[in-house]
């Protein structure tokens, strides 16, 4: 491949980051897809200065701007995921064709709300009560700890009988499941010490971390 | 119309529920969908019945059945928007065609997920803690009301020159508009007295509550 890099990706090492760089190095080794890195200081909250703002107005990563298409702006992990799937897996090696899989789309798209509603902003409590917050609240490590199991708890009776959260059969590795699997590999920040209590919900994440495209998307940045 | 509704629709008059009976009043007067609704008594725990587990193993409402597509359940209210939109608005009166308006469709979606990831949680946090916690935690009160009201700010900087969050121009009506309105329009219990704050925002919620479709979603169940 000759010339600038299609996606200009803005991110950081946290679930939301890892989730997308999942994707674009799966990409990369399905399509050839090349990409750039801007890696984002969250510590100094450079995601708060006014030149990100024009990109992402809610000042988070990751976002993306799509040199190829008229340096178009995403932002939010999952819509970043969405679009790539659309304007850059064309064979929908990691999707499902809406027009003509639209059930397994739409249980793609339960599964990522699923993750983006719940998974996501509770794990993210656990962790600020488990890690951050200036003072100990019991009350609140709790609720967002057993919350957080709750839902792995879900997940765990979707994956009994399938290997993928999404797709017909035992399933197709998704968007649906690198989009939650990012958040799960983090648990020990919120508390959670093992995932043993869930054992189909750990091989799914062990079958994961094995893809090369998983291994060196969590690497980025 | 006569027959069985297609779609069967279970819910609670909570922002979660209104964003799904909002959109199928609007879809009813637009096109004439017929729907069926159960509601379930979330205070007696209802969704977390066996029943209920098998609709949606998250149990928790909204949730819908398609009749008409297979008995095929949806969870996640911003999934079923975008099941509806997909099968039930072919005109996309309320949304945007994803194959020939790719950039419009894709700003609704980062809309939607920036809902989803971010006010309904966020706020939903900001209600636990001003309303139903068991003990009153000022931290976590002041965390989850001041996070809420930014979330609010960052719509207010996307309504300064627009009406509707998504389309080219000043925007359409779309997906995106009523999914977050029905949770702005609880701002009280969370903590959040009046939206002055805001007044591209206040001026927007009051211009989806003016619409019939709207006013009629807002009072099922």
């Amino acid at each position: 491949m000759s010339g600038e890099a299609p996606i200009l990706f803005y991110t950081a090492p946290t679930p939301n980051g890892h989730k997308v760089s999942v994707y674009l190095e799966e990409l990369k080794l399905a399509y050839g897809l090349q990409y750039d890195v801007v890696k984002i200081n969250i510590s100094e909250n450079t995601q708060k200065e006014p030149w990100f703002i024009k990109l992402n107005p809610n000042g988070r990563i990751p976002t993306i701007t799509d040199r190829a298409r008229n340096n178009f702006n995403v932002f939010e992990s999952a819509a970043i995921l969405l679009y790539l799937n659309q304007h850059y897996d064309k064979e929908n090696k990691f999707g499902f064709d809406r027009d003509t899989q639209p059930d397994d789309y739409s249980e793609m798209i339960q599964w990522i709300f699923f993750a983006h509603g719940g998974v996501g902003p509770m794990q993210g409590q656990a962790n600020h009560f488990n890690k951050y917050a200036p003072e100990v609240i019991p009350y609140a490590k709790k609720r967002y700890t057993e919350e957080t199991k709750r839902l792995y708890g879900v997940l765990e009776i979707r994956l009994q009988d399938r290997d993928w959260l999404a797709g017909p059969g035992r399933g197709k590795y998704s968007l649906a499941d690198f989009n939650v699997i990012a958040w799960i590999r983090f648990h020990k920040i919120a508390g959670i010490e093992s995932l043993d209590e869930w054992p189909h919900l750990k091989a799914w994440v062990a079958a994961a971390e094995a893809r090369p495209g998983f291994q060196a998307g969590i690497q980025v940045p």
